[in-house]
């Protein structure tokens, strides 16, 4: 099995197709295209108002240059503190904001709430000019535990941040997982429940590379082009992102493509389930994070096979994990297949009864010594 | 005509193709994968030596990472001040070094000589911590003036930058057409004349979006992965990327497309010389700077010919302008065609009648009010 | 009662005899003169080898320089999660790391322990380049919370810092304090213990404004004056810093300072704790934490009592709060008197009996309205 | 002679007095003291309007501070190319604005002219978010050449800057030194000439360390007390940076002593012309720019005579030198008696004659060995 991550997997045949439709002839150069214009118009459509985007070809870009929109360098960046904001873009954030501070609230399934979120802004040490001031919440959608927000839950977090004055970006990485996950119309996963500003993934849900900043507010605009450019990120032959998009966005694509990775993964916890195992968040949309027997895992990863091990703080007290296991994380893709789940089951089967053999001679005969 | 710039260009198909092809089954994230050791063999190969390559989408962020590497924020990186990393990157090599600044020096034809930037170097306001100190010298090659650097001319000026303390940085967004210009190896074009790090420029030469960061000096790698990633650079399918590099490099592509180009640009001068026009620069890779009287060039606007307007402060005098012409700068790329050539010059010619028809009617009749 | 900070104080009469005796004649500029030649020798003397000193104005400049010598833009800087560093400098390090993380670790009395240090330190969650790299430790002597690092504390953190590839900084704001409150030598709680920088603080100990970054390892001076210059940092007329510091250094009149107001502090916990008060650090430099009941930190309030109300997360469990219970700061600094400390501790004597009195009359008549 | 810059000079007395005053008690830290609203008082009595002024020790930090107030970090910011803010600080300013680009224009005598300026801003390569877009103009007063503009100047300059949507920014280290030798009123030379912030020196004029940037626009003000902050320039001891400029602005000390050092300059260079010596600039505050004979200059630098040899690219044809002849800049500060500048041309006699024994001894037997 190779469950690592949904960035394994390559891209959606479609995509490439768009490329090579939209190879051909001049066009206008950084952006100035007809591509990014029908990309504009897509996810206006999509959104049910008109959208400004800025397209990039990664997460860690559209997240640092959504976010150096909204705060000051001397300003504080919020989110749960196991975000992938946090702790897997090397430092982007600070880079790009030129040195804000990003802060890590706690909450379980890797979510905030607002009772957290509302009790760390109300804190004391916020006092300018001595403490940094907090200017933006971000929220992943889907989360790091791979769980998702619903419509209210975002508007309540977005009102405690508009509150404090802070603005709401959201990381969706998997947005379109936590889409099809929540059934909600992506105007009410966003805007309408506060959110300015979203990182649209598409890389994970069948790009190649593509991710869009779309912006709700329009004073979120100011400069963009600008910190985009000096990032490097405005590609000359722009037409190439923006087919990418257009490939998922037309047709809905992008949602069928999430709902399968959604349901190939519900087929894996369900499969998982059956087994006994557990696991340490719920699964609501193509992550499982599955608690495995130590000696599992180590014939898991002797047979070669694929994930992550996870180590979260923001698990619940009746997912918690007992003496000896480790989480592992399986991530399903567009590309996986039921097949390929089915073959993951089987593996785990497979070196269960390695593990379970080993464990049973090593318990049978305490006394004997194996060689 | 379009001969607005080698980034109008569509890819080549031999890329897309390769894109195809890499497009298949899981791979390694984050340039762990095997199209990108393909990459470094290749340009190992190419440079006839071991080199590590780190691959990226803009020659902005190319250069900018490049000179971050070699640069500290309190230095100077050097170059000619019409060059474009000096004006056409939005301020990315400040960015991505925290704050160097950026120093032109003059040059004629866009290039530098050992003698300015010895001059420039041997200045006495360098005295540290007072002032920035001078850290990096950048080339561009093919410089911003369509022109070309001998190996003998690049060895002379990173002399000088040896002599001084400089590393040496090559700004090659058009690597190959210079290549193709100067029939000089890679090699002998950058690290056997002292260049450390190479932007190599795969873009403008028939990629979708592919750029080489090459480096020669073994030291210049600690922390480039890093900024790389905090960048926002690090594609998580990076394949991607390196499958556009092997496609331009194998079985030399690269030079072939540069050759064209530089081919087509030689008929276009040709042409624009057989009809009495002069050039602001000599003619040496696939830019064409031409002066048009204004008269031709409001014609050509008014048909909607495609070109920039340049200026320039590094005009040789007995290239110099006369009164009312402007500099035309006209590109040609692998996708040009010698009939797009032919087709550009009639366009020309047909303004330039109305034109000289338009002057003839003005001057006929000096003082008959023409309405 | 006025003992909110000790940077509330006056500088000691020496310190403006001093700069008056260096007011005389011309010196040369920015640090190069005679007055900073003698504090590298009185430094150099009294930490028992050869130092290099830069001196500065406020503890923020001295720890943020300190730290951007220590740590690239993508390192981590591990900090007590309660420390000055990390909360009242606006981001400081942030900005002269360009962009590094500054993470907290959690700690009893304001102090990090190796085992949390190592813990910290050995999670999975450093791989470069996703991840920033741990890259500096740096502990507060005295700490945030007043209390003081033994050399034996502070060598086993360095030990596990520099298994870990971290150097280490010590930010002594309150250094004066903590030598004179472990009585050990400054080269035993520095160099000797694996500190390499030190922000040695004579602002609060009695200069006005004088702060020197000393430096124990030679690796670490390279690039420190560029730093401090582009900080607009760097002194014209460096010797009134100098000057400032020779005079407390001179004769160990900085120990004397910092006795006194470790003294002082000593009797008014005394005090406190005759009357029935507990601390919620133990009271080991010049800053006491005390436990004060609402009525009567409403009652000092309402009198205008000069103090901070404190809230912290690294309080021990027998020192924790009760209901109702808010901590007072109350710092005393060389400046301040056993007299004033008499009369704060009498002016909290008639706010109880006034507090003491509000609750008696509102017990006493439970049903019957006051008004 | 020791007249190398106005920085070697000592404080005023009255500023050490002042010093000695404010050292008295406890005083709100972080500049919420007396002593700092008292200097905002006469600021705004001096500017004939309310200004908020923010007070910092260094020039470097002032006009850092300023122009990362005005300048965003895709801005340029335009001043003379041989301005302080260019060369002098180390790229203070690109580190302040995180990354700015800092352009110098050309100009004669070390001014900026309408002329210049509008044509530097009307070129095209403007056009963003490709290249940076101008966002403030600073001026020197006095400039680097120790020429003053008049209000008139000014008031062109600024309403080209505004013209194309520049701030405008004045460095004043020698402020005082512009005002005494224009006669012109503060507010002439600033705000009602269209100036918007000013670093307003008072290092130079007599103070130990302290500079206020004084606002004249409202909307400048948001966030510079973070900045000032996370730049380590906000002292937690204000009051003695205040006490500082209070006592040079109380009475007109600041203008008293700005006359006296113009004065003696002036006196110097009468002597120098009376001596046949010409300068390289108008002498029109405290610094004397002169043509020195190679032989002399090499006489009195044998004598260990204090100044520094210059070069500048804005000399009048008129003033040029001539072959072998260095610039000597002189300056003098308040401190400076008419002695001294006597005992100065005294020495440069003494030195000349040498040097021209020298000169006559090796003209006098040009045919004949020395030895």
């Amino acid at each position: 099995m190779n469950l690592t991550s949904d960035n394994i997997a390559p891209a959606h045949p479609a995509v490439l197709e768009a490329l090579g439709a939209a190879n051909s002839g001049p066009a206008r150069p950084y952006g100035h295209d007809e591509e990014n214009a029908r990309v504009e118009a897509l996810l206006s459509e999509i959104f049910e108002k008109p959208v400004a985007a800025y397209l990039v070809t990664t997460g860690t870009a559209a997240n640092a240059l959504s976010l150096a929109q909204m705060s000051p360098p001397w300003g504080a960046v919020i989110g749960h503190r196991e975000a992938h904001v946090m702790h897997d873009e090397c430092g982007a954030p600070e880079f790009f904001t030129n040195g804000a501070k990003i802060v890590g609230a706690a909450g379980l399934d890797g979510k905030l709430t607002p009772n957290t979120l509302g009790a760390l802004l109300g804190r004391d040490f916020w006092t300018p000019p001595t403490h940094v001031t907090p200017s933006a919440l971000t929220l992943s959608q889907a989360t790091e535990a791979g769980t998702v927000y619903r419509p209210a839950e975002i508007a309540a977090l977005s009102e405690v941040a508009r509150a404090h004055k802070l603005r709401v970006h959201m990381d969706g990485a998997r947005f379109a997982n936590a889409v099809a996950a929540t059934r909600a119309s992506p105007a009410d996963l966003t805007w309408r429940a506060g959110v300015e500003a979203l990182s649209f993934g598409f890389t994970k849900n069948g790009a190649m590379a593509a991710e869009a900043i779309v912006l709700f507010a329009d004073d979120l605009l100011a400069g963009l082009a600008e910190r985009r450019k000096r990032g490097g990120h405005t590609w000359s032959k722009g037409r190439f992102i923006a087919a990418q998009i257009a490939a998922l966005l037309e047709g809905g694509l992008w949602l069928d493509l999430a709902r399968t990775a959604n349901a190939t993964a519900a087929e894996l916890a369900i499969g998982l389930e059956a087994r006994g195992f557990r696991t340490a968040f719920p699964v609501e949309s193509n992550e499982v994070f599955v608690w495995l027997p130590a000696a599992l895992h180590e014939a898991l990863q002797a047979r070669g096979a694929g994930y992550y091990v996870w180590t979260s703080e923001s698990i619940a007290s009746d997912r918690a994990g007992r003496a000896g296991e480790v989480i592992a994380r399986l991530i399903c893709s567009f590309a996986t297949t039921s097949a390929e789940v089915a073959a993951a089951l089987a593996e785990i089967d497979a070196a269960a009864s390695v593990a379970e053999g080993g464990r049973k001679r090593a318990s049978r005969s305490p006394g004997t010594p194996l060689f």
